[in-house]
């Protein structure tokens, strides 16, 4: 695995985590970086949240130092000067200036940071940073994903090549915990930090604030998109806009709904389409209605093709719906027409869609023309599992 | 089980359920009875729902019919007659106007109602009717309810006795379906019609309006309450109304509670209080969010002290609340004083707080005087069972 041009990484096991298992890891940038960030809307925010909101707005970043095994939330003035603290051994490992490095902490909330552990760390960790460490990192910010997840597209921009790699940590928790969503973005565009911010806000609009496994804000929730600027293609100008956002967007989708299907417990992907609505705000109350619905979300573990809590989900979300106008399909299978079941052959067809691992749910209202579309999972016996935490 | 002074109740198999189960229900008043009703707020509204609504303007009822086992919901149509048809069989056999029978459906969503079943059953049902009917009456409307759930008060009012009897079923649901609460109050006060709309929805508001289970809504949801005059005593009195509101809201509540520790999987009935909030639309927000939220219902389920999640699920409520003020108890254990930890012991001793199967948990925000409270239930491995309807 190849990190993007103009950036290393790497992850080490510095004892936070109580397994054993790698939880510490730093992506450094050859030279300072432009960058933008995006963070959780939860009032409650950890150490690492505020730190990086102040230091982002500069604009420039060389590194980024991320533990898993603590969240570093709700730990109060020391756990600030923890987040601090952790950026400032980065910083003295590689030579930069303090205020360009960022940190990000998930695991458990409420704990103090072990922070001498990753002080003591940081050599080691410097030491093994490579082009292609950043497998390592995704190894090192995992709590309860199933498996790293990172993903390298490269185009063709105005006759030079850029690339963008990403790497995210899904909806993972340790107790006690939340789940965290953590993504670093890389690439070597050249871009200002205004540019970044731009694309970057497009971008989680259409990808990781449309998608939801339990409706659960993460107090840590973050996303960054490093520029090194080392392919020397600018992507602020007008007519390199377009591609790197495309880039950008497709890269973000991706990851976004990697996280999703590697969610506690998920077995399935579903994309919840909803058209035909007065506007497209009204569109995306019904969709996440649906995609929030613990009884739609159980019946899809269940391969139950149960139009009737489809509908019922629709109808609580509290704007325009005429019930006897709506369609309902499950992937190609029209099962609701006019707000009436089409039999059971189309039960028969849309279960077998069901039983498959990826697919949509498309409800039409024959309203208007709003329209949203957005990505959740099944709700299974194994996330209840995983988060009630047995402790007998 | 003796009914309110003044009905006759009963409840027979007429094969609508498959599994032979009681699923007809009656209840029947002496003479006209003002009535109030307040309906499910689902744009999506079952027949039963929409013949109700129209016929509970005129204030006057005799008679409730309600089956189990099918919802007539989506039904079109055909179901509005059904539901027509329906209360026509219960008033010829009962000998009253039809524009003063009631009805109420639960169960499979999108199936045609077996009219001629329940139109076969009638003069069995009708031959049933008995004061001390309403335990029947109460088992033929279960879906999935463990038990059959009737609460019975009496009090004096200005020197005379009134009684209020109320019979409520909760969460179940048959496939494809949808939880519906359904719930029918019965008193020998006397009352406008105007009257008991107002105290009913009072009443409501401080019950029924302040329990989830899984946040989903259903297209059935019925609440009525029918009055007999039977015991002289006139509660629209002003002298009386405070009483007769205590009465009802104490039975709605009780109902209402009875019903989330009835729930599918339900082990824990569990009130969240908020306080100190900037509003009590802030608070009941807070409250929500932390009675929805799966990974604080998860907790709940695996007796988890785990309050990162709850001040992570009321941060996400997108109301005011700083972290730094908060306070989180759970029964009396204070967990979280200005938004950090209390430590291990205060852990253990919540702990046990959560091995029981009622409890509360308060949260203090200390920024203004709102206030809200809201009962929930842990989300149990067999919440998902039962809702996951496995058809292998």
């Amino acid at each position: 695995m190849v990190a993007c041009p103009g950036f290393k990484a790497a992850g080490v096991a510095a004892g936070i985590k109580k397994n054993g298992l790698k939880d510490l890891g730093l992506i450094v940038c050859d030279g300072p970086a432009e960058v933008a960030g995006v963070f959780t809307r939860n009032r409650v925010q950890a150490a690492p949240v505020l730190l990086d909101r102040a230091r982002v707005g500069g604009g420039r970043c060389q590194a980024v130092i991320v533990n898993s095994g603590n969240a570093n939330c709700c730990t109060g003035a020391e756990g600030f000067a923890n987040a601090v603290r952790m950026a400032r051994a980065a910083a003295a490992g590689l030579g930069v200036p303090e205020e360009e490095v960022l940190v990000a902490s998930t695991g458990v909330i409420g704990e103090p940071l072990p922070v001498e552990r990753i002080v003591h760390a940081m050599p080691g960790l410097v030491g093994a940073l490579a082009p292609e460490g950043l497998a390592d990192f995704a190894e090192a910010i995992m709590t309860t994903d199933r498996v790293p997840k990172v993903v390298s597209r490269e185009i063709e921009i105005g006759g030079g090549r850029v690339t963008l790699s990403g790497v995210v940590k899904g909806a993972g928790m340790i107790r006690p915990d939340v789940a965290t969503m953590l993504c670093f973005l890389m690439t070597d565009a050249r871009a200002s930090a205004e540019g970044l911010r731009r694309v970057l806000a497009a971008g989680a609009e259409q990808s990781f604030n449309r998608i939801t496994v339990d409706g659960d804000t993460s107090t840590n929730d973050t996303i960054l998109l490093m520029a090194s600027g080392r392919s020397g293609v600018d992507v602020d100008r007008e007519a390199a806009r377009g591609a790197f956002q495309a880039l950008v967007d497709e890269v973000m989708l991706a990851l976004a709904k990697w996280v999703v299907k590697d969610a506690e417990g998920s077995n399935k992907l579903v994309e919840i389409r909803v058209g035909g609505a007065v506007s497209d705000a009204d569109a995306r109350a019904i969709a996440d209605a649906i995609a929030h619905s613990p009884l739609v979300k159980t019946a899809l573990f269940g391969e139950d093709a149960n139009w009737g809590r489809i509908l019922a989900a629709a109808g609580r979300a509290g704007v325009a719906l005429d019930p006897n106008r709506v369609d309902i399909f499950i992937g190609e299978v029209q099962m609701v027409a006019g707000g009436a079941g089409c039999g059971k052959d189309a039960e028969a067809a849309a279960t077998r869609v069901l039983r498959t691992d990826e697919f949509s749910i498309a409800i039409e209202l024959h309203l208007g023309v709003g329209r949203a579309a957005v990505y959740t999972c099944d709700l299974s016996i194994d996330y209840v599992r995983i988060n009630a935490d047995y402790r007998s």
